[in-house]
This record gives structure tokens, C-alpha cells and sequence, in this order.
């Protein structure tokens, strides 16, 4: 029998934080039929922003990757809030990785790796999902990379 | 028995402005099962872009908030086109946010609830949905702001 | 008998390229139900950039309308790879147009005319979307313009 999402989270000592508390009128996840549409998420630990700033700038490569894996738990615990636990996600449809850049860096796509590698790590080929990265000049919070995320559930 | 959207747009005093034009080879609204795609918003009267620049620099906060309940508006002109009546929405599923930004702007959550506060006021608790808020360098016709929507229709 | 997706292709003398190979741990496409999303893609030939660079800066918009539609021919082509033929393409819902652009520049939308005529072409009305076109300042490897499909399917 397959290894659980949960199971590989806890194997691969990942922890997901507690569920994100929305900063303004909007839910941290929707759901729509199978679908179920997670809002953007940005690294933070206790109310703070975990590496501020931009990448290439004052922010590592490999920190905005760090950043990346971090909102996705954050967005993962958004959706196991909604749906009760993550082992009732299918498939990871969608994946979008905004990342503070100054206009001379073009390596968004390893800052996506972030994002993305974590979920394959969680979910195996469910969670290989179609992905966007593009560069963006800031973002709320001093967000280093935020993170959008559509999954399909039971 | 609940308000309508349409009813509740009229008591807060909201007015839909006439369907929006594409400004290319797109349409405003697309449909695809119970789903509704509203195309990229942004804040305009009479073909000309309201409180055009960037936020933070020549465009305050509040400016922008009302450029995105503008935006907000457009869209849902263009999803009343299609649909007959805004009446027809059941649920605002997700909204996307590009703010016009300096690298030193951090703020679009703030901007972005001009956008969905206005769809909480008019769609009540259907209206919240799943938010991305983003810093761009700059957008279509020098907007301060533009908003994309997903709309479930009856 | 209207013509097909693929003899539109040949007919307008359009040709898919090899399906994109995924610069990461992401898939070109993804199919959930009748949806088909399909990842970011940038203009390249051979595994290099074309036109690199920032529109109205090196490069012109001319040359990002071409960018866009190589753009959407290799997102067709990641399309086709999963679905058989572009002609189990019903519709296309919805298209986002990245633009690597300095903040001086908000003719996005003209750049995004790029990506969505040829899918007019391709397509007729079915392939008329919903659009969203929004500056950048920098996307992966150098793109000018990335563009983001999401199509129905048969």
C-alpha cells in the first residue's frame, strides 16, 4: 500500500504550521466542486516574514527555496484545515511561484524547484503539478517568493 | 429570505458601468461548466484609465483600493453580460491582484482588500475567496491596478 | 465541415515544436476533468532564448508578439504531447500573458494580442479566452514574455 501524504510528510520531517490566518477579507482556502483553490502564501513563522527582501539582492537562491517550501506547507495546512487532512488531496493541478526579483535575475524557475520538490517529496507523481514562475518587483509583507496552489481532493 | 447581489450593489450604492471592451482578441468573460473566468480589470470610466500610475509613488493606497473595487465592478459587468445577472453568481472563488509597484512597496494585501471587500459587501460570505495579492512593475494602459476573478454561476 | 485545429495549423503554416521538456520538478501539462492546465512557457528554439531581454528596452514589441505566439505553440505542443492532437482542444478558457517589462512600459496588452491571435487562428471563436496581461521585471531564463494556457479537452 502507497505511503500516505501524511506519513511522508512526518518521514521527511516536515511539519505543517499552523493554518494561515488570512490578512484581510479573503479565505485561505476555497473549494469548488473537486477543486479546491489555495490563496497566496508567503514564508512567516510567529507573524514575521522569513527571509525579507529580494532575491539575488539580499536573498540567496537557496533561501527563497526554503521560503517556497515554506509557504507550501503553510498552503498545505490551509487545505487540511478545509478538507480535514492532507491525505484527502488527489493531485497538485497548479502551481505559481511569484518571486521578488530584481529585473536582472532569471532564475525563477530554480526558486519554483522550492516549491515543487516539496510537494513531489510529499504527494510522489500526484503531486507534479502544471507550474508558473515569473520574477515580480514586491511583494506584501517583504515576501521573498509567494506561493498559489490548485489541488483536486476526494 | 436573502438579499440578492443585485439588490445589496443598489442599497451600498454601487452602479455596474457598461460591460467592458476587450482591448483585444479575448473576450471579458469566458465560461467552462459551472466555472466563469473574468479576463484582467482595470480601474477605467469613459476609456480612461482612473488614478493611473504606480502605488506608493504617485497613486496613494486608498486611491488604489477604489481602483480595485472599479476593477471589481468592471468584472462583474462583464459576468452579468454573460450571465444575464449578477443574481446568477453562487460563489467568488478566486481573485488575483496585480498592484502597479515600487521594489520598495509592500503593502498589496491592503490594496487587494479594496477588491474583495467590496464582494464581501455585495455576495456576503459567498463573496470571500482564495486571494493572490502582487507587486508588478507596471500594466496594461498605465493601471494602478488590475483584477482577475473566478466567478461559480448557477 | 468546419476545419480543424491542425489543418488551421498547416494552412496558416504554424508548426508545433518538440513538446517542452520540464526545466524542473513540474509537468508541461496537467489534465483534472475536462481541464487542461498547461505550465509556463517562454519563446525558445533548440534550448535557447528568443529575443531575450525586457520589451521596450532590447526588445521591441513586435518581436514579443512573436515571442508570445512561439510562446503558445509550444504550450500547444505540451498539450498536444498529453491529449493525442490539439484537435481534442474544445476551448481555450484562459490566458495570462507575463511581460518582462521596465515600469515605464504598459502596452501589455498588445504583446499579449501576440499569444491570443494565433489562437484565434488555430481556433476560431473556441479559441477566443479570457485574458489577463500584466508587466514583470524578469522572468526565467530570460524570457520576455511567458505565457500561461488553460484549455478545455474533449
Amino acid at each position: 500500500m502507497a505511503e500516505s501524504p501524511s506519513a511522508a510528510l512526518r518521514r521527511l520531517g516536515f511539519e505543517l504550521p499552523p493554518a494561515p490566518q488570512p490578512k484581510g477579507s479573503y479565505a485561505p482556502a476555497v473549494r469548488a466542486g473537486p477543486q479546491v483553490y489555495i490563496s497566496g502564501q508567503g514564508p512567516m513563522r510567529g507573524g514575521v516574514t522569513i527571509y525579507p527582501g529580494h532575491v539575488d539582492a539580499n536573498v540567496s537562491i537557496a533561501q527563497a527555496q526554503e521560503g517556497a517550501r515554506l509557504a507550501v506547507l503553510q498552503g498545505l495546512a490551509a487545505a487540511a484545515q478545509l478538507l480535514g487532512s492532507i491525505d484527502q488531496i488527489r493531485r497538485v493541478v497548479r502551481v505559481v511561484v511569484y518571486v521578488a526579483s530584481s529585473p536582472g535575475f532569471n532564475r525563477q524557475h530554480e526558486v519554483g524547484n522550492g516549491a515543487t520538490e516539496c510537494l513531489l517529496a510529499i504527494f510522489g507523481e500526484a503531486g507534479r503539478p502544471a507550474r508558473v514562475s515569473v520574477g515580480v518587483p514586491s511583494l506584501p509583507l517583504d515576501f521573498p517568493v509567494e506561493v498559489e496552489m490548485l489541488l483536486l481532493a476526494e
